[in-house]
């Protein structure tokens, strides 16, 4: 069974309500995943810190990065993190391990692909191997349920109009479903190269 | 009164249908608009050539850039026009003129961001000015309009679902009003750049 | 005499150098520059605030945007500057100002082109409108001044090579001029804007 | 024995060695290199096609993606075979296959990286998984073999100066170097991606 770490940052909720979908998809996959919340309180003077957090991703056998689209790219909170995990890149800690990403925003465009364009950047700087979506957007077959709905490709988009009311963030079921089956998706790319496949029960 | 030219590929003709919604904001403004479209039949061996329309680029005060978002990029047609104008570029015949962008696809997000950076590097490399997209997502305040639908700012952005029964290309109410508003954007832009004010009628 | 703010983070001092020497360019083109430092202090459990600045960017005819190359992309303290920005971003505080960008890391590509791409993406958001670099690769020309020696466009780079000595941080002659060229062309493109002519002496 | 295509562009024959580099890396990693070249010839009225190379790729497990990077992007012929492979993609028949890519250019930074995002974004919407350069760059080290001298790391870059007296093209040692190794990097991801040990001779 292999570990798969999410490791994000989310203001309103909708980012973590992603990353609890996809750990869903990958724990539906028989694996094993881990949620890692980036929060504003981890950073000091600028600089985010967390040790507990660093030593679970050094053992994960994946590395999902995730965080809203604000301002065209990732949250400074996410960024914090980046930054401080050149520890890990210094030592290419990270190297070889699977990566792969998903944001959300509050308009269908908005600038998303270039925050997953950042994070498979990043991810390449440390010597990782980026798994993308693979799910056509279903619009194109003529189905409703959602999946891919957006058309994103090198990681996955959520998007969910902003509401000013208080009422608690939720995600589109087109969305979560999309984030499922990324879950999936990157269990058997870790299946695959890790060759950690799952016992099946007799 | 200025000269703005769209320059452009379009495929299916949707994106054919956004430079002239562009041309009809920059008309309306008081301005020159001039549609030069980029065809396959200008390409020979891989090479385009067409100096009637390099000639008309050289004396326009700005150039609207527009491709169909394929395969994550702009058309291959309007990239061997780009490649062919690197002519243009040796001698930094563009330098200093107002440049925007377009383009189209059938998925909200579609990577057509990407296209959006290339054109703005593209326009970088020949000394150009960029004027983005200005208009607020018009959801955002509870209109329907549809008014930046999508969220792009970089350049504008139209998307269309595929259809596959032959019938005539069409883009969406919102898109073609986007499109409009940032023609006379773009019209305003090169006003104030080109200190080329429109004579208003007695 | 227009102002030109140049804001921007520096870790090691390289982009503070460079910061300074796109004010010598502005400063002798005979305009206003100002310098605007984001430091680590002004964060607070993640969050930047600092009103001064944000009143005289408010005030600016343009924002030169500076960061570091870390990780691939701009320095988490900049980018928290940015998201605090967001506030300018609601009322399009920033719309139709000039806007330009530079960046600086250890390797001469080093991901620095997605900085610029970042940054030009999120000056766009706002509505600015955005002035790249105009001077061609020096070496083309056999001449070895360093003029834009990385062959950057969408804004100007800078890249030193990491030392561990602690000696103070330094740039290219190359990377200086370049810069300074910059500061003048930005500030070429400021007057054309804003019609705000240099008064020469008599 | 794994089969890695190298498709390319090339010009001037600067991105064909680099291929040829490649090429000696993977077979000195003990598996099949296959140098596919695109041609102007290929291209008809903008279209590409070459139905050899097309079932070549479909049968490679790894496919490398290079081209020149002119004015900011992949070449003109490149894309055209882009998008004449969007037949492959509607059937989505490379997914789950390595990918991996490189450019070439006559400046340091020179818009590549652009060219490698674009790469990236291309390689996820055909479903497949990127492997990107691992070799930190040498100068790091204290070491002067040229090594990633460039600083790239989604894919490889190459760098060399133009010449214009007709001289054959040739890429430095340290961009050899690195697309050597390049190669071994990609074939060692194949054999664990594929399951491809290679025999060891006895």
């Amino acid at each position: 069974m292999a570990t798969i770490a999410m490791v994000y940052f989310s203001g309103g909720g909708h980012t973590h309500l992603m990353a609890e979908a996809i750990a869903s998809g990958v724990r539906s996959a028989g694996h094993s995943p881990e949620l890692l919340r980036i929060t504003g309180e981890q950073i000091h003077q600028g600089r985010w810190q967390d040790d507990a957090i660093m030593a679970r991703l050094s053992e994960a056998d994946a590395i999902v990065f995730g965080s809203p689209t604000y301002m065209g790219g990732v949250a400074a909170q996410f960024k914090a993190f980046i930054d401080a995990a050149s520890s890990a890149w210094f030592t290419q800690q990270w190297k070889d391990k699977i990566a792969a990403g998903f944001t959300h925003s509050s308009s269908p465009s908005g600038d998303k692909q270039g925050t997953l364009l950042y994070l498979a950047t990043h991810a390449a700087q440390h010597g990782m191997v980026w798994v993308g979506a693979t799910d056509m957007p279903s619009q194109y077959q003529g189905k409703t349920d959602g999946i891919n709905r957006l058309g994103s490709f090198l990681g996955i988009m959520g998007q969910s109009t902003m509401t000013m009311d208080g009422s608690p963030a939720a995600i589109e079921s087109g969305d979560r479903l999309t984030a499922e089956l990324f879950g999936q998706r990157v269990a058997a790319a870790v299946e695959r190269w890790s060759d950690q496949k799952v016992a099946v029960a007799a």
